[in-house]
């Protein structure tokens, strides 16, 4: 590895893609971390654009998360949405007062037709945090959930209907027009990128709307850099959502072998938990390097620190030498 | 008059119009009443429609109003205001965590194209008022004021420069496109009218961008029932708002009998307050009867009060026995 490479790319959905983005904070420089985040959960909900995943890595980052909910902030009030549901309003999404300050600004500066990154970069700024944050496209990009009760919009399958649907299949509408935000395709093609990191996140919640962007998974299987995830199944189980359940309707053993064989042709090498050490010589056969460690971020201290052994693990690795090809 | 007239409509404006409408809803059945209320000083912030009077008269019909500030709501909270103040929001206009949830109804609906009539109705029947409260006009009119510091928009002379500007002249952007609401124009036709009544707003800013509505002032001075007014102007103050100070920079007298000149061409009477019962002989120069009683409304049963006197006195006059024509 050339001294000159440095930076980090981090791709991430919600919940736990942002705990290791947050650790990842921690341990880079400000400039040498960049985080792709997922755009396919956005939805419009009152007349405003709510972009949860990019305010749950906003939360996470700046410290406003709320550690119970892994939505939302901390020290919220409902005032808003108690009056606006007397009002008539749909009851099964809610926006808490503060958050409703997020909601409002970037509904209004994208009228005024800001681009999303753009919002994105300053809201980040006002809130402290100092890496940039992007959405992988300033283009509309939305999750549809097909299941057993017919085609759902990603929200109200994972919160108005709490993912209680059998799922059947994904899919990304506008996708194939969205363009891979620019300063993600340069950040690619720097020679100061060390390697890319795909966060601990719902493989196909989180992580595929963003290979879904034209060109991308492609860049990224054939980038000279390593690439690494951390899977976000342990022990058979998801640490949160529902991406074992998914899987299990999807007939795919729930397994970080499943994770590994997802992502398999752009990795170089996968980030398990102690748990699933036995796994390793399965997923070693798919051609990737292997990190067993403890990857349940239980703390801050606890995200700082799978986030060191996670851009170790990938300084350690080639891209060459590892991915299978 | 005959026995079928019963209905009366109010035009109105924000606080003091606001709290003779609430009077006028205590002692008439709400079928009876309609309440005519100014869009003049509407506007949008932070992309969110804003309907001042509107809301003051619904808040004070439904009893949410914040008997404090003259605007808002009662046991209000600020928490999205104040993060919005942190992330960069313009900080002159204050929005309530709950009076946030009416602008963002509203402004929802106003983007699937409700009418801001509709929107209004269905917003007042949730908050359970009975009696009709219908804008002057679903089309956009905009208040401008043209002051020694330039023109400005409603809300920026009003709350931004806190109404400091000396006022030159006032226009109201949009009127001369502008539609009578329909319901207005019914009522003002129904054999059913018993008369009107102009609520004690400030005729310059209030109750004038009614009457610019084309065909709305013709229509009142040939009506053919009485229309009394409630004098805002007492003792030669305004009881709230900039009404006194704006009269003076407009070299006008600061005086009931203003009040009484401006609306001569439609009124047959109007309610003054004791302190300026001299000015009767005055006012009754002008072609109108007067009537004198005690206007300032100090509690709920002052604002019935007033109410009912000035159904009294409209229901004692008759259009063409005191008009001036």
């Amino acid at each position: 590895m050339s001294t000159g490479r440095k930076k980090v790319i981090a791709l991430s959905g919600g919940v736990g893609g942002a705990k290791l983005a947050h650790g990842l904070s921690k341990i880079l420089p400000a400039d040498d971390l960049l985080v792709v985040v997922n755009v396919g959960d956005d939805f419009e909900h009152m007349g405003l654009h709510v972009s949860p995943d990019i305010d749950t890595n906003m939360y996470t980052l700046s410290g406003f998360a709320n550690p119970e909910t892994g939505w939302g902030r901390v020290g919220e009030s409902w005032n808003f949405i108690e009056v606006a549901k007397e009002l008539g309003a749909e009851d099964w999404f809610s926006l808490g007062d503060k958050d409703l300050a997020i909601h409002v600004t970037r509904t209004h500066r994208l009228k005024q037709n800001h681009t999303l990154s753009d919002i994105t970069n300053d809201l980040c700024r006002k809130v402290g945090i100092e890496c940039r944050i992007v959405p992988v496209t300033d283009d509309p990009v939305r999750t549809i959930v097909t299941t057993d009760q017919g085609e759902l919009a990603f929200q109200h399958y994972f919160v108005r209907e709490r993912c209680n649907p059998a799922v059947t299949s994904i899919a990304f509408k506008g996708a194939e027009q969205a363009r891979l935000h620019p300063i993600v395709e340069a950040w690619c093609e720097s020679d100061e990128l060390a390697g890319i990191i795909v966060c601990p996140s719902n493989p196909y919640l989180s992580v595929d709307p963003l290979l879904a962007i034209p060109g991308f998974r492609s860049m990224l299987s054939e980038i000279s850099v390593p690439i690494v995830a951390v899977s976000p199944i342990v022990g058979g189980k998801a640490i949160k959502g529902p991406a074992a359940k998914m899987m299990a309707e999807l007939d795919l053993e729930v397994s970080a072998v499943t994770v590994a064989d997802h992502y398999k042709d752009f990795l170089s090498g996968i980030v398990i938990d102690n748990l699933d050490s036995p796994l390793s010589q399965e997923i070693e056969k798919l051609g990737m390097a292997v990190k067993v460690t403890d990857t349940i971020m239980k703390s801050d201290e606890g995200r700082a620190q799978l986030a060191k052994q996670t851009v170790d693990f990938l300084m350690s690795l080639s891209a060459s030498d590892a991915r299978n090809s």
